[in-house]
């Protein structure tokens, strides 16, 4: 009985036959050189970023101010103050004769602006009133006033709860927990706070693991020392504090398996690095924590994600955020990923054998063209390049097509090769 | 602004205007008595687990070792051994002028048996040959070796995979993953071991958190100094060891929402306990921690679910498997524990308001009738009652329901009164 490599070597043998393939996938590993060498292109890219002027433009800065509307993290006396100054502004107009109302920002698609400049969705200036003295108002303006309640509950206590947890508080009044969850993003836009500020949060999927030291509710979390099965990030962030790290980059992953593979491997010990992965469609959870590393630490975020449009639909949510989600943009995003792999380029250059290579359906070739339409995949033309091999071609693979090569070709061979030679776009 | 009680008081006193109710829930936070004092009952059920002689009985013992089979948990080299003696097997058979064949154990449903004194499916002693020199059998006789062949590898590298990684490494033999998955099984039949001994793990979902400390590949975990996001439950359980604890009981939470309420409130500080979630439906990582932690400490383990079928299903899952793994069954089951809440006598018990009770659909009681035949619940009255009082009620309940007492009416009020009254079935 013996290991993978001869069946192997046959099968890239065979796929070499069958097209002209650039390189030997299992010769690759003679070009790496050591760890060291291999990191040079990261350490460039990490100075470069840091180098960099902080990006963050405001809205004022672009004049946007008045006519936008964006969302502020806030900590919990922050929001209390906003709460109670809302509730201040009701009782004015009351006492001025104008009767009980709230002003409620739309977060309808009309109201939706994509700014360029900062590479975001925001909120245009509509709003619109909420009176209780009219009868197709009066019950959301009474589920505003009781989600305004609970909420400042929840700051005065500093507890957490899930949108689940919100609508059972009172479901005679909710009747429906969609009436709850969508004036829960009322508030939020009306305090301009996120909503992870008002203590209501996500059920966390998230796993981290790697070169990262942080507080958590007080407890020090050293993330080298999470076995393989690696820290769950919690679901509340403002939780985490004191972020430290020797990481040169931040490796995203979009599977369990990928994640598993470079965890027990303990790749982030011979490539400083923190693994993330939330297993799929990113968790809130998981894309604030993303953002608060990337902000805190300044080093590059590398993702390595499957070869088909739903692996971009994944970057673009932690790049862009989701629309539903788009008066909170600012906070939930980290812009600037390096798309590392797997590319549809990569699919020849490694020569990924064609069995391993699936088909796309029409619907996978619609969602690519759609995607190619997308500002943030016209903003980089490598991607554009990318993208086009992957309609063009009609085939998709996933990450663990690598696994045909060998096990562990993903962290010993794949991806030293790919930091070595700077080979992301 | 002021907080929920208000409200909650008028939507209990509603409900008890509604109904005759056993308990104010509201009140009920009187009748705790100090953390010590709520423990006397828990510490009268670990006693008598504890003094509990060894009721893991054996196949041999029950006279069915002959006509069942069952597997083991084996380490690395237990598993190269099996291979091994099974590849000489089949050598001598060549030699021997029979053939390359392999004896392949039946998983099929038919084969399978309840049996009672184990409170476990096993799998009766039916088996197939598998023989190479056969048009029907050659093609799956071939994907038998790869498997033998790719599982040898992993032990001898002690490294994990998942069963996509393993389809991966070979799809053109494989074709489909079925095919590779179930030939898997197959093979772990074979060789008498679990599937997690030949070291493919499914990908965690487990959260773990409270008074447990453990070995994970070398590191060390203590799992009370996990913040609020918790510690994730390794994929692989044999890279646990050296497990220690203080806590009283394990406290298994069938949902998230549940998870961060007792995490962020540190539960576990105030009643010592370890608890745990899968996030709904168990998976195999999960499982195989929960039983391990539940023979190394020998604490009893205290059941937190939902009040409707699913939630009893989940239950069942973690005490008698599932029925594609059932010839795992004794390595994957948790027998003996004790169903803690929210149970359907709970609804009317706590006052659970009518518009938190959530109507049963058809699909919903037909489950429920089908779990009042099943062994499990029949071998326990109390269960049995609880099943007929939901089914005849129509009527089910989610663990949420109890935030329309406040939200930290679960952590604060529930689970110690539930504690201090001994109140488990």
């Amino acid at each position: 009985m013996c290991c993978t490599a001869p069946m192997s070597q046959r099968a890239a043998k065979k796929a070499k036959l069958d097209k002209p393939s650039k390189l030997d996938p299992l010769a690759l590993k003679k070009r790496l050189k050591a760890p060291d060498e291999i990191l040079k292109e990261v350490r460039l890219l990490a100075q470069e970023l840091k180098s960099q002027p902080e990006l963050s433009r405001t809205l004022s800065e672009l004049g946007l101010l008045e006519s936008c509307r964006e969302v502020k993290e806030k900590d919990a006396h922050g929001v209390l103050d906003e709460i109670e100054s809302a509730i201040f502004q009701v009782a004015v107009t009351i006492l001025n004769g104008q009767g009980f109302s709230y002003s409620v920002p739309s977060r309808a698609k009309g109201n939706q602006l994509y700014v360029p400049q900062l590479d975001r969705i925001v909120l245009k200036d509509s709003a619109s009133q909420r009176p209780f003295a009219s009868t197709a108002t009066c019950r959301r303006a009474v589920i505003t006033t009781r989600i305004l309640q609970l909420v400042h509950e929840l700051c005065v206590k500093h507890i957490h709860v899930t949108k689940r947890d919100l609508f059972y508080t009172d479901v005679k009044l909710f009747e429906e927990q969609n009436n709850s969850d969508s004036v829960l993003d009322d508030v939020a836009c009306m305090l301009s706070c996120t909503r992870s500020s008002l203590h209501v949060v996500a059920s966390e999927k998230g796993v981290v693991v790697g070169r990262l030291t942080f507080q958590e509710d007080g407890d020090v979390i050293n993330c080298a020392r999470m076995g393989v099965g690696g820290k769950a990030i919690p679901p509340n962030v403002d939780k985490v504090s004191n972020v430290q790290s020797d990481a040169m980059f931040i490796l995203l992953v979009e599977k369990d398996a990928a994640f598993m593979r470079l965890a027990e491997d303990r790749f982030y010990n011979h490539y400083p690095c923190i693994i993330i992965t939330a297993k799929g469609q990113p968790d809130v959870a998981s894309r604030l924590f993303l953002r608060k590393l990337k902000l805190e630490l300044k080093i590059p975020v590398l993702a390595l994600v499957d070869a088909d449009p739903y692996g971009l639909k994944i970057l673009s949510v932690y790049m862009k955020g989701s629309m539903n989600m788009s008066y909170d943009s600012t906070n939930l995003t980290t812009p600037d990923i390096k798309w590392l792999g797997v590319r549809p380029s990569d699919l020849e250059r490694f020569s990924i054998p064609e069995q391993c290579r699936l088909p796309m359906t029409d619907e996978d070739v619609k969602t690519g063209k759609k995607l190619l339409e997308e500002d943030f995949i016209q903003a980089n033309p490598e991607w554009v390049k990318e993208l086009q091999i992957m309609v063009a071609s009609r085939v998709k693979a996933e990450i663990q097509a690598l696994s045909s090569f060998g096990f562990q070709y993903l962290s010993q061979v794949y991806l030293p090769l790919k930091l070595q030679e700077g080979d992301w776009v």
